[in-house]
């Protein structure tokens, strides 16, 4: 029987959960409505027979679940004041799913399972100091320091998206103002290309789009067909991206910096610029020492895969 | 004889020589004047000839030479492109002193040798994930990590006085706008004490002093008699120092922030604001997960103890 690690992703509406092999394979998938289970018990239960099930149809042996969720705490194994989730305070995921399953469990927000997932299956396998940032929602970050998974003091460093990129500037969903997530993320883009619409009087197709309709797809594809505006939202937010990049070069100094999430789809068109405006604020003795790329894992599987690489990081040791 | 570790603490007006015992006491000191040995390999010769003679008055042996340095670079023992010194290039400094007194030699910047200090001989002994910031002429910083000093993948990581403070702002000495040095420095106190006296029309003992004699030494005196622009000039530098130890702890985040040098002094005229301003700028999950002290590394020799430090800390592992 081949040895398969789950890995599990829960966001605020769905929890997908994927079997995986050494190689980065997912072999199979489902999922289920994360709101549908206020209570955090019946989650659990659900999700082990999910487990359960994904295990007997493949044939394989379980022998550890790896887990990315919002506040993920690696140390104590648990989700802390997740405000997207229905689990209030602080509930000890990793202890209940091995009272039950008997494997090895280990848990870590969505970032940084991105980060471990570039390590063990994308571009970083040859990689000791990178960084991955999630241009999704919001900025998420995960970071790798000499060969290790940066978590710090408190277990939650690595928050690359809530570092002030512009004092008394836009509101940002953490309370504080300015924060890089509300500049360099598909929201951010769109509120950039409403400040855009905004201030000029140019001609523009996003001038059709509500707030809530407008995406930072529907900008992409509007640059890409010459609106000067959506050109410019992409300018800018490159130029924001460039910023936050060139402050975490001066913090740690990676080799590389992988862009991942719906917003990192836009490839040349964000990552050309945003590399030039790195290197125009770094300083001088830096400039030359980091390059900017974009994800090796493949997205459609990406958050189980990184979820997963938690456990295959330690069994490869 | 006692085995000694020689420090050397190389700036751009002198360089400082001490011998170290393994307590982190100063058994002697001398200096030379940097700006009198243009020539690099006469400094070198020098040099030497300081510590020969020292390591002769003390009845010593000499086991390793640590040097803190502007620039210096730790995985390749040399000063690179060091604006203040005279040396232009890259020196290989390590290499021309193991060369004739054959020990051990360690180099690292200025900053960094501080951070080893602190935690070889100050208030780090027992802390794996720490950051110092020394507040002199300009802001430097060294970063422990997981038990070991942050160089990243150029060697020259750790460098939170050139992070972006305020977009489009000051001049600062690298070449960029708005760096955090240009605010939280003992000349960026200065000038931000010129932009309150610009702004306001308050009285100010500060308005007798031009641009080239106000000291941070002299604002911190107004603001213990009472002179309004002097306590303004601390308020908001401990505002710019609480959002630079924000963005450390949204990156890393540490245990404690030691800090050093000059504006330092100031003890809690700075520390007690930029405590409350760090909180009220750091993530609600990360509010309580960090100490903000001075420095238990006694001011009269630490540059000297932080660079022997880089060679006593091999010699405990």
């Amino acid at each position: 029987m081949t040895d398969v690690v789950a890995g599990i992703d829960i966001g605020g509406t769905n929890a997908v959960f994927g079997l995986t092999d050494k190689n980065g394979k997912v072999l199979c998938e489902s999922s289920l409505k994360t709101s549908d289970y206020p209570e955090f018990q019946d989650f659990v239960n659900a999700a082990i027979s999910e487990i359960s099930d994904l295990e007997e149809k493949t044939d394989t042996n379980l022998i550890g679940i790896g887990i990315g969720a919002p506040n993920g705490n690696y140390a104590r194994g648990t989700i802390e004041h997740a405000v997207n989730l229905a689990w209030k305070g602080i509930v000890p995921i990793a202890e209940k799913f091995k009272e039950i399953l008997a494997v090895e469990v280990k848990i870590t927000n969505d970032a940084n399972a991105a980060a471990v997932g570039e390590k063990v299956f994308g571009g970083a396998k040859n990689c000791d100091d990178f960084v991955v940032l999630t241009l999704g929602t919001g900025l998420g970050s995960g970071f790798y320091i000499n060969g290790r998974l940066l978590y710090g003091h408190s277990g939650f460093a690595g928050e690359a998206g809530h570092i002030l990129l512009v004092p008394n500037g836009r509101d940002c969903g953490c309370g504080q103002k300015g924060c890089a997530e509300s500049y360099v993320s598909a929201t951010g883009i769109c509120r950039t290309a409403f400040e855009l619409l905004t201030n000029s009087r140019e001609y523009s197709i996003l001038r059709n789009y509500s707030y809530n309709d407008l995406t930072s797809k529907i900008i992409y594809e509007a640059a890409i067909i010459g609106d000067e505006i959506a050109i410019l939202a992409f300018e800018k937010t490159a130029e924001y991206l460039g910023r936050v990049i060139a402050d975490i070069v001066m913090f740690s100094s990676p080799e590389k910096i992988f862009l991942f999430g719906g917003l990192a789809n836009a490839g040349d068109m964000l990552i050309n610029p945003a590399r030039e405006y790195a290197k125009g604020f770094a300083l001088e003795n830096m400039k030359d020492t980091f390059e900017i790329e974009l994800s090796q894992i493949p997205a459609a599987n990406a958050a189980v895969l990184g979820a997963a690489a938690l456990i295959w990081e330690e069994k490869a040791k």
